[in-house]
């Protein structure tokens, strides 16, 4: 080990714990913390945040990062050392091209359009947010422009949370996906419609609880270096490897609120807890991209807990928690009713099918917006506009339509994306896996999923940031970004349920 | 406001950030954190601590300091300016005094010694953890020289944890109360027991924490600015004035264990939310020492907890709570029951009565230890012999005798007399408040607490650490430190319980 790289080892690290501190504030402000304790709790998390970002941006990072790189020159591109190098080198130059004073604009921004948002939304009045969103477009642009970026400017603004990815192959990707998809979902629209009322009866919230969780530990979310709270949206953290926490919210009369959201988060933290241990307290102890760890959630949540070989063994388990609501039902039944596809207004209740074209849709916005193509005041009509053309239906108000996400109050353009990224990497990576197991969907049926999360850590969890996102994506598929493997996966799981050729 | 004070209240102000950082990551350890997040835990405290450390002994802040406290020169005494002030210089002062390296070789034996007194503990092997109880006493003999003190070493110790307070003060206080306390638990051991077997039933811990959590509510702790969670030994954290959190733990077989602990941390918790808002984010926003803290939690555990007048209000309720262990108890067995007084091994399960004869014997043999009159080897033996002299109970082992305690593992000496201390201060306090409010009784009976919130928040909790404990006394009570008010407020209570003159 260089002295540089061991130097650089030891500020990462305290850099990280104050960092880690952050996350263990905010995930009890959104679990535990009473409401006295907001104000303090701000305060709190600015000073953690503003000390981190200070050390992490101080010169000596930055001359260590380059001796360092000089020691291990040469060392291979999965070398742990030098990758956590190359990743402080990277965050460390972005980290610097933007001014302090962007920063402090940025955060007083956003902490006016967060509170703006939460009202335009209640009244149902884009005029109210109009002025705050253009303000954060204004500070995204020269967020952008202080970054740098070769083709336009929201490749500056992606390259936060998918590194290595272009608009452009977003832009390409989405369009050939668009082509294919809207057609599909048009098909299953005038097919006989699935009945969910299954999952509309009383499941009471321990049973979901009790159920869920031994789930997620059967699949193998590891309890004893995590746990599972409740708050208003669920997410993941992670304080360390070795404590990554979920959350989830129930609701006792729909029982795919909480059940898919604790497989989605599940899958999320397995990827965290699967990081290999010589990383932690680096910021290589992370996600290669959000698409990537979008992959890993949604892998769980749909290629996973949404196949007919996951119910066939868990559907008696499930008759057995819920026996009031499941007693007289088959698995086919519940298998159809978790798969049930419907065009609708709000992105985050909506199926695995329609789900990419309400990404793609805040795509082509948020481009426009960063480019100067689409002014704010004309969000409002487009979004009507292409929520007909992709999905066949119209928002009754600005609230379930152009209102409805928080991200843009948080000032996080070139984020959406990465959630219909994640979805097709998700489908390139479940052919991988069959590729290598052919045997996977029995090993599903019979619940030995050890095998499967044995080749999820081999490929892609314990590289943590080793790897950008195209390459680990290449290096486990052998393809690079594509459409094609999740249009086939719809195609063959929807037209037998909905009887037809799609 | 000067510009000293201004910037080094903004300074004080990330420091204290930082330290409620701490203390939320340490609340979180305590009650949520799941086993595999003890490693990285340890080394995010260390980081904020040692940075917080590192922050507040910086020569800036002395300099600031000694600015601000020149500008300020002439202000009364309870100026918040001036106090913050006052209490920052003190803490600096006292900060500096100990070398870096010391605080270094403190952490280091302490880490060792925590696991060596659970492992003797376990093994009942006093021998185990002698070394390392030597080499704390070694190093808190070393602290003490550093910060230096005027008659003995102890003093040093003691006014970290009771600022102002001589160790003279509190051996002669001791002296006092024991030569009258001895003779009363003598006589109470001869009397007819009290049966407490109403209070062994079956108490289900949902309707504990329903009943304890309305009674914490209605006597003044605000949930809207805390909570209560489950933790192995109850405790109370503030992360700031508007989020103060407390613990408790459960005994279904014993009401007692959960709803007096609650009661004591309500006390701690109440004093801490209570603390004017003009303190907030200094190091003035602290009770005014270990003692003043244990009174108010003494306070609401015993004068009021443990009262007659209490339970005439809150007993019916109680029988609603629990109808199978009450329905055919009266108040007066109640009130009875939970008044038991009986010598016993075990300091944090001892009686009102019998509680400060524990502590006494902590101190003089910690007193003992630091001034070298005392050997380490010679403690079990010292400590059965005070025992059987104060209590005429004698430990059947020393895992229920010398090494009960945490404390000294943790590397605190001069902590326990203020256990003590608080006792007494609460009944000198008592004595106060039945003076300024003479139908408090009444109010108590009626359920009407604010009176009593009032007081208290006005004559102490405001204050935080303006006023040295022996001030604060002073001027609430009229009085320096006396055993003589508890002793009082014993033989009144415990004589008609006891059917003897105490």
């Amino acid at each position: 080990m260089s002295d540089a790289f061991s130097d650089l080892k030891t500020r990462l690290g305290r850099i990280e714990d104050l960092k880690s501190a952050a996350e263990v504030l905010a995930w009890d402000q959104e679990t535990y913390m009473p409401p006295g304790g907001a104000e303090a709790r701000a305060r709190q998390l600015s000073t953690l945040q503003t000390l981190a970002h200070e050390q992490f941006t101080d010169d000596a990072i930055g001359a260590l990062v380059e001796r360092a790189a000089e020691q291990l020159d040469g060392r291979d591109r999965l070398d742990t050392e030098a990758s956590i190098v190359r990743v402080a080198r990277r965050d460390y130059e972005r980290a610097r091209r933007v001014p302090s004073s962007l920063v402090a604009r940025m955060s007083e921004a956003v902490s006016r359009a967060k509170e703006a948002w939460k009202e335009a939304r209640k009244a149902d009045d884009f005029e109210m947010f109009a002025p705050h969103l253009d303000r954060i477009v204004t500070l995204n642009v020269e967020k952008a422009e202080a970054i740098g970026y070769e083709a336009e400017r929201y490749d500056a603004l992606l390259d936060e949370y998918e590194p290595g990815m272009t608009t452009e192959t977003v832009a390409s990707t989405f369009d050939a996906l668009r082509e294919d998809l809207v057609p599909i979902v048009d098909a299953i629209a005038e097919a006989e419609p699935i009945d969910d009322g299954v999952l509309r009866r009383q499941y009471p919230q321990a049973a979901q609880k009790q159920f869920g969780e031994t789930i997620m530990a059967e699949i193998g979310y590891d309890f004893e270096r995590g746990r599972q709270d409740i708050s208003a949206h669920p997410f993941t953290t992670s304080f360390a490897i070795d404590d990554v926490r979920l959350t989830t919210r129930y609701d006792e009369n729909y029982l795919p609120a909480a059940l898919f959201s604790m497989l989605h988060e599940a899958g999320h933290g397995m990827y965290e807890q699967g990081i290999d241990d010589a990383l932690a307290r680096t910021p290589a102890a992370d996600g290669a991209s959000l698409g990537i760890h979008e992959s890993q959630s949604r892998f769980v949540e749909n290629m996973l807990g949404r196949s007919r070989a996951f119910w066939q063994h868990y559907f008696p388990r499930a008759q057995g928690a819920f026996p009031d609501a499941l007693a007289g039902t088959d698995v086919t039944t519940f298998y159809r009713a978790i798969n049930r596809v419907e065009p609708s207004l709000i992105r985050v209740e909506a199926d695995e099918v329609t789900y990419n074209l309400h990404v793609m849709l805040r795509f082509e916005l948020e481009r426009g917006l960063i480019r100067g193509d689409i002014a704010v005041d004309d969000l409002p009509g487009l979004w009507n506009e292409k929520m007909d053309e992709y999905l066949g239906v119209v928002p009754d108000t600005d609230a379930n339509g152009v209102l409805q996400d928080v991200h843009w109050s948080l000032g996080a353009i070139g984020y959406f994306p990465t959630y219909a990224l994640g979805n097709l990497m998700s489908a390139q990576i479940w052919t991988a896996m069959q590729d290598d197991l052919p045997d996977v969907r029995t090993h599903i049926a019979h619940g030995q999923f050890d095998v499967l999360l044995d080749w999820l850590r081999t490929n892609i969890h314990r590289h943590g940031r080793k790897l950008e996102a195209p390459d680990l994506l290449e290096r486990v598929t052998g393809q690079s970004l594509s459409a094609a493997p999740w249009l086939d996966y719809v195609r063959t799981k929807f037209g037998p349920l909905y009887d037809r050729s799609l």
